[in-house]
């Protein structure tokens, strides 16, 4: 099968597939005994850092699961190393960035971002993984949206009430605008960076977003979101994801995307109709399900895709990223299930 | 005017107002140095189990802000303590369950809560400020709802993601459901003793309930509240709060409350629409705004209140608690500007 036609790829453009085609965000991640056997040997960035080790990562769960797609092993921050803010990965910790970005005077001082000198060992390693894989199933390229790497950005980490963020945004919109015109510029960059290295759909996280009503995020994110995904190489199906954007879907399928990403605090009907059946959506399982036991799991593939209703263009996902608590035959055990119960051949 | 006729009872009964009545979650709090001065001779349970200074701390913010109501000061997790489950505040970390309830095991050992014993300083706190407030305002009280006070007592305190939580649900189904049938039957209990005491309307807090999709809710959720809030006494409006619930709403509308609490993640109109305009809603400024300059909390408010339309039934308020960091200035200026650009008479 050629990649084209990837029941993946197929279903980002909404064309129909033989089964619904499926991956989990953060596959490659603690759950797995390989994965937690490579961090043994690497740190965090140094993982990310070496390309031939990320590509090895990036696999993992390819082999362990019989998902229908690679994601790239990184992560959304990598993008920030030039600005020398201070960017590291404590252990157990989550990023820190040690000089936030709290004021205009502090955007101001910000560089542009030359993408190619920060992460070419990001571009090196979806090479080495478009290789491996051989056509088997597509690779996904990411990277963070705008506003969910400002937010890192500003707070100096991840936050709860991003109260700086949205003291920037209500207090210094200039600078806030200019901020992300320069994050969207970058991501534009990485991302077709990575699209040429051999990544055949993107995904632009925007996990924080659903911090936001819908007014700031038509004034304050919307605009930048639109910029990049207009900005991207044409061909590669992109995918648009936040949590708790519930009563964001309308807006970010306007800002762009071939695919919407819906996590689980909405009905996947419900959602697909808001964002509208004229665009492809990937979703939505609870990841909390995973740790349930298999027959449990059934029943609630079952319901994701019962409200799919059949319809091309569903990818299934869980609504956010593997819990590292999930064991490794439930994470399986989705696959298969979601696989067999959407056989349509 | 007689306690019956203050703009928030009236508002909560959608009859018409001179003005949007409003008060603001957590506005007895550490953005108040009246406040602060109280929490360096009181710890936090230390303060809520003396009534004495529980209604100090309540009157607070009825004196320096104008606001439209007083809530007692307390926390929802008081009810727990006769539990034994090792409740503590610990300084600047939140509250700690010591002995989590993860099984249903555990769930069967509990016993029933004995509210009368467990909580008589709060009655008592209630009956203070009723008198002290001597009508001029009417008097709020509240409790936790069965999830959030569940989620406490199972993961043994604030989370992220709930996973011990959903794994009760999902794998122990009846033992979470006695559990919630405790809960809701104490919390009925205390709830109905607040308003004996004075209280003259009151909130359910199901703060973190919009960590489930719409399909948890209706299954593990819903028909507790509704049974907790067909058991409270006629006379006082119940206000139903969440956050993060812009899917949940249609649902948490048909459990039960008199007011829908709306979190600011939604458009004001939008909610409303979706709860129905035969029910009151209470909100949805984001907290974040009041960390802005006046100016910019005016041009915020404005938009809130146009979104309500002067339709009767609207109660202004946050999306949820006053930051700490906010000015008190600011959250004064907050309701003086509600209350001017709300004018009707």
């Amino acid at each position: 099968m050629p990649p084209k036609e990837a029941p993946l790829l197929r279903a980002a453009r909404r064309e129909p597939v033989p089964y619904t085609p499926v991956w989990l965000m953060r596959q490659a991640g603690r759950y797995l005994p390989e994965y937690r056997a490579m961090r043994e040997r690497f740190g965090f960035l140094e993982l990310c850092r070496n390309p031939e080790a990320a590509a090895e990562v990036t696999l993992q769960p390819v082999e362990r699961l019989g998902v229908d797609a690679a994601i790239l092993f990184a992560d959304i921050l990598l993008i920030l190393e030039p600005l020398g803010v201070g960017l590291e990965f404590a252990r157990g910790e989550g990023p820190v960035i040690r000089r936030p970005v709290r004021t205009g005077a502090d955007v101001a001082r910000l560089g542009p971002i030359d993408v190619d000198a920060a992460v070419p060992f990001v571009f090196e390693a979806a090479r080495r993984v478009r290789a491996a894989l051989g056509g088997r199933v597509p690779l996904i390229g990411f990277a963070g949206a705008p506003f969910t790497v400002a937010s890192y950005l500003v707070e100096g980490g991840a936050s709860r009430d991003y109260l700086a963020t949205k003291r920037l945004m209500y207090e210094e919109p200039e600078a806030w605008h200019r901020l992300m015109t320069l994050l969207a510029d970058a991501t534009a960059r990485y991302l077709n960076g990575q699209i040429a290295a051999g990544a055949q759909a993107v995904q632009v996280f925007d996990s924080w977003v659903g911090a936001l009503g819908p007014g700031d995020y038509r004034a304050f994110v919307q605009p930048h979101v639109q910029a990049l995904v207009q900005a991207l190489t044409p061909g590669a199906p992109v995918i648009h994801f936040g949590t708790g954007t519930a009563a964001l879907l309308p807006l970010m399928r306007q800002a762009g995307g071939d695919v919407i990403g819906l996590d689980w605090r909405v009905d996947l009907d419900a959602g697909w109709a808001a964002v509208g059946h004229d665009v492809a959506v990937q979703g939505n399982l609870d990841p909390a399900v995973l740790l349930a036991k298999p027959a449990y799991i059934r029943e609630r593939v079952r319901d994701v895709l019962a409200r799919a209703g059949g319809r091309p263009g569903h990818i299934f996902n869980l609504g956010h990223g593997v819990h590292q608590e999930t064991p490794v035959a439930h994470a399986r055990a989705l696959v298969d299930i979601v696989h067999e119960l959407s056989d349509r051949r």
